[in-house]
């Protein structure tokens, strides 16, 4: 049946696969800390209004999007810019700037599933809320930087571009801010021939259509070269060429903090997110084509929304892909901890009291200890904790509970012995205690 | 504007109360541990169908059902128990029982915002599939009474009934499966005098009219005696007298494994859901109206999803009720630790980069070093630091850089020293280290 089924491009994330975004989100939060970003949660659900304002005609169209019980229409995020962007310009509006916030969240887009994407996925994120200056575009790629290599990457790369350069030259042709957009679309989806055939369209110059042309195939990781091109090219227009210039201090003061990663600079390249207006840039490995996150600047976004002027430049780490990166790369073995378990086998029913006393008392002591519960023989409990990937299992018996004792059994070496009960704690904790810190 | 407020309903959780939420989650996963809870994750989205199937007619109205863009008729999960039964009955389907699962997870009702009730709300969860045993109904119990002690709670009682009492009585008179669903749904919200008038006009005898009506009045601490007297009354009913004996052999078990909580016994208790099918029940504290929490036994959901027959039984801390009875109680004293940071400010632009540098350097050292990105003056940065509660300020400016020298300012004593650049990393890790183990 049906209902029974996962819905479309919805998953389920059963123990080994959690575990795995797990030790992720526990990356993203080491990085919080250490750079300083609060964490923050906002409502999956919102004003419609407030999610496709800036979202980009794509994005727009693959929301959830419905009226509640109360008439309201509303929809759930499609991403998370548009949210922290609210949060600043009204419950955050009074708070001293520069305001780092971060989040891990899961958003919603009615997307075709494919490799690395689904209709619910997860997204960590950092935004620098205030500052207008390069060191913020720069201290953004570094943490995302950072954290890529506490994930343990290595031979990423990433791609670097401004809004400012395409829209400065489309500006200076009175291109209107609707086409700009509808262009940045195409862009954004590598569609050249259309976004050649859209300016003939709108009669833009013979001159700007070649260097639109040019500036689309402009890109390389010999950084320097690359921007040197594009400024000889953009020579006539000054919005084009500031961005051009405050790219290469961006990229130098990510090396200076620590960024050793290759760039790619694109000089044609845009993202689907209309907010952007500034430095926007994505992280890749080779071995995977699609990007593992992305971020950029979105100074207008805070003040759109009502709150004061407020620059702003963030990124986006997705976490499913990070996931299918690291699985591909092998970077997930030997992270995933696990920890020792015993399971407590009362001999008979009416030891399943004194079964769960025992349990009580190793749990007191920072054991992680399980009680069997469905009464079944020894054989059968034993079998089921080797599946279960129990390292030791604890027999209550008549015979031995006589004594004050208990069987200790190892699962893995399969050895077993008895231990008195006042001795049982001691001898678990040196062998099973889980640090209840590490968790 | 209405788009940039929260939809009614609907919660920002801004860097302090977060940490509060983020606290219980942390306790929540040392149970998960202890316990043998594995953590799973299922989607919001599921069918309507298979959330509205024992959902009960109160939740089944109030949920978020919308058609998503391929037609399908889709809802937001208002609770988590018929996931976990779909993933049991699929999924899980040959996995070795009993089997223990856990959840933190954000649920959606549209129900009407009051103290304690939002629209998307947290719960976390504890099921346990496959013993239909009573020692699975007392773990359950157990590990949610262990749970509140982890976060400080004392003086809380657990008010425990069963469905099978009333259900019994009523089976025995020929009342409908729908006609009890009606009844409990009236029970849970205790219209005592709305119940007696439904069953009169069902036309049950006058015996069973009295008999329910006494029922509905029986609750107590003193467990034993308020058992006693539902076994008296209910001397002619085998289902509702065996529901009884359960429950003092649960309250017992529960007992033996560590529960020294006061217990409730309400012969006349139901809870909203209709998947219930024995053990329920509640944790309250006496300073709160409302419940923290609670569970109880559901044998037949992983069947009726297609799966085999699989007993369970669970229960589902209330994280946001939670959060408010540990402030009503001040359990978040002490509890919510802050980590020593420092802010790094560069005298003028052209040492950002040095200011970078010198970050990049703490960061690999486990510090947590934030520079100045906003290019103000010292004063201002101080006093920014100041506001953001900085432990720590450096000052990198250039008569103490050409002695490789930067200012190191305590932000609390207000006082500062010139440091050399290559004794900063061990002067900062005695005072600000922060264990990356403890994130």
């Amino acid at each position: 049946m049906k209902a029974f089924e996962n819905v479309r491009g919805m998953r389920d994330f059963l123990p080994q696969e959690l575990a795995k975004r797990r030790f992720i989100e526990s990356k993203v939060r080491e990085c919080f800390q250490i750079y300083g970003y609060e964490e923050v949660e906002t409502p999956i659900i919102e004003y419609f209004e407030l999610l496709s304002m800036r979202a980009g005609e794509e994005i727009r169209h693959r929301m959830y999007a419905f009226k509640d019980l109360g008439g309201r229409k509303v929809a759930l995020r499609p991403e998370m810019t548009a949210s922290f962007a609210r949060v600043v310009a009204t419950k955050l509006r009074s708070e001293a700037k520069p305001l780092r916030l971060g989040y891990i969240a899961n958003c919603f887009r009615y997307d075709n599933p494919q490799m690395g994407r689904y209709r619910e996925f997860w997204q960590a994120g950092f935004e620098l809320f205030g500052s207008s200056r390069l060191e913020a575009d720069a201290e953004i790629i570094i943490v995302n930087n950072d954290l890529m290599k506490r994930l343990g990457f290595s031979g990423f790369f990433i791609k670097i571009g401004d809004v400012r350069i395409l829209r400065g030259l489309l500006n200076s042709e009175g291109v209107s801010e609707d086409d700009q957009n509808t262009i940045m679309g195409l862009v954004d989806k590598r569609k050249v021939k259309s976004v050649l055939t859209f300016l003939e369209q709108k009669k833009v110059s013979d001159g700007c259509l070649k260097t639109v042309k040019k500036l689309l195939e402009l890109r390389g990781t010999d950084c320097r070269k690359i921007l040197e091109d594009g400024k000889r090219i953009l020579s006539q227009n000054e919005r084009s060429l500031e961005a051009l210039e405050d790219l290469e201090a961006i990229i130098n003061l990510a090396r200076v903090g620590g960024v050793d990663t290759t760039f790619l600079v694109d000089v044609g390249f845009a993202r689907g997110l209309e907010y952007y207006t500034g430095m926007i840039y994505e992280v890749f490995i080779p071995e995977l084509g699609i990007a593992l996150g992305g971020g950029g600047r979105y100074d207008k976004l805070v003040e759109l929304f009502g709150g004061e002027p407020t620059p702003a430049v963030g990124c986006a780490p997705g976490i499913d892909r990070i996931v299918l990166a690291m699985e591909k790369k092998g970077l997930f073995s030997g992270q995933l901890s696990t920890i020792n378990r015993v399971l407590i086998i009362p001999v008979g029913d009416d030891l399943s009291a004194k079964a769960l006393e025992i349990a009580a008392n190793l749990r007191r002591n920072g054991i992680s200890a399980q009680n069997e519960v469905v009464g079944r023989n020894i054989g059968s409990a034993l079998s089921y904790a080797d599946k279960k990937g129990y390292a030791y299992a604890i027999i209550v018996g008549p015979r031995e509970l006589e004594k004050g004792c208990i069987i200790l059994r190892n699962m893995k070496v399969k050895e077993q012995k008895e231990v008195h009960l006042v001795n049982l704690v001691n001898e678990m904790s040196l062998m099973t205690r889980i640090s209840l810190k590490s968790i």
